[in-house]
């Protein structure tokens, strides 16, 4: 049984200021919880449907966290999904992590005004898939904190350091030999670009794109090609959305250093 | 000045129901409205703000639409955006394209159950951006129409088919010799696949993948490899997000084509 309390408690940690008041965001969804219950993140209470407890009584076991019996009705009042879900999760807030020098000897992505948070979360998701462990966000960036934004990283967020920080300054520390790639909609082409092993890939808003003063930061532009004949151009796509444009250049670099590797 | 009554109307085509009940969709926002504009889509009424009329006059001279200016209160009433915005449209909803012999000489997508509207936009908006003309959805595919999918294509609705169809039927008219690629969590790399000119890939529902009854059906099965060592694979995140997969496959398949080319 929730108290009204609680409720009003839950669904004030949607907003980035409680959260950081209280220390907690929420992690919601069977495969988020799940993952979290096998990792190192702190817990700090499980609202669950009956049926979801008892099929995960042993992972529940010598767990600290409180786990409460919820209705799906109740479920609802403190979710932010729109389709059923079965478990919601309160975490504790990490410490912001810090970059240290080593990472800079491998590729980190720059994110530049990411505002939405299901592009965040894939952004990370994908960051993930492709082992790159760093991800820098300009202060405007959505909170990865945020309750979509958490969900749709399917978990990643517990795996992938994220840093909000100028990107300016991100570029001062990483150093002049340290390539800047973006993705841009003009320049060479994403095929024909040799990508080092350390390096910064920056992806920018996803109206405005990177903007000016960044830009003239960039050694590296990349323009991912539609392949369709110039004749065409102008009956295609002005642009890609801007998750997708990091999974095709984080694709392509992945799959270059592995070849360089063996 | 909206009238309570349109504010009803209006909303009420956020369903499907009544979307094809009044054969009317919702396109929102500046650049998918001046895609409209510039297309061939049958508009029937504008919404904008004083601001927005003056600065897109030109555009508006000559069409047949009715256009009314709201305040952003108002808009903000009938919009299906958080962010605050200028222009909303009612669009006539066209009739269903149909499947020609010869869409099949070409790649076609073949989506099996996305739900989420922004993948589906994400998806259509790739396809799009590589030139992949056709896009069948099984019949449980979120609503192209979708206030929601609409957004997310940026305009890439216009451009790309979308045929509602039984997968199975599909892959029966497509005929034996087409290949059937399906992106899944394992079988051969991407790396190493040679794509055929013409083919359909198939990208399942972004929990359950694609279903059984169908993944009998793929004869090229397809794995995006995340270039990581294997000892570590139970570190990185289980799978990509539905319309990243479809990208990095679209993009392959896309770059492939264009170097056999030439």
């Amino acid at each position: 049984m929730l108290s009204k309390n609680s409720i009003k408690y839950i669904n004030s940690l949607k907003i980035k200021k409680y959260r950081q008041l209280h220390n907690v965001f929420i992690a919601e969804g069977e495969k988020i919880v799940a993952e979290l219950l096998s990792g190192t993140s702190q817990l700090i209470a499980i609202y669950a449907t009956e049926a979801w407890i008892r099929e995960n009584q042993p992972g529940l076991s010598g767990i600290t966290a409180e786990v409460s019996v919820v209705t799906e009705e109740e479920l609802e009042k403190i979710s932010d999904l729109s389709t059923p879900n079965k478990v919601l999760a309160l975490v504790h807030l990490p410490d912001q992590p810090e970059l240290q020098q080593d990472d800079f000897s491998e590729m980190m992505l720059a994110l530049d005004g990411i505002r939405d948070p299901g592009n965040m979360g894939t952004i990370l998701r994908t960051a993930d898939w492709f082992g790159i462990r760093n991800v820098a966000c300009s202060i405007d960036c959505v909170d990865v904190y945020n309750t979509k934004v958490i969900q749709s990283t399917m978990g990643s967020f517990t795996r992938v350091n994220v840093v909000y920080i100028d990107l300016k300054s991100l570029i001062e520390i990483a150093g002049p030999n340290t390539p800047i790639y973006g993705a841009l909609l003009n320049g060479p082409s994403l095929t024909d670009k040799k990508f080092q092993k350390a390096g910064i890939l920056m992806i920018g808003n996803e109206s405005k794109g990177i903007s000016p003063e960044l830009i003239s930061l960039i050694t590296d532009p990349i323009f991912i090609p539609s392949f369709t004949p110039s004749v065409s151009k102008s009956y295609h796509a002005e642009s890609l959305n801007a998750s997708i444009a990091n999974a095709i250049i984080c694709y392509e670099i992945s799959k270059q250093l592995s070849e360089n590797k063996f």
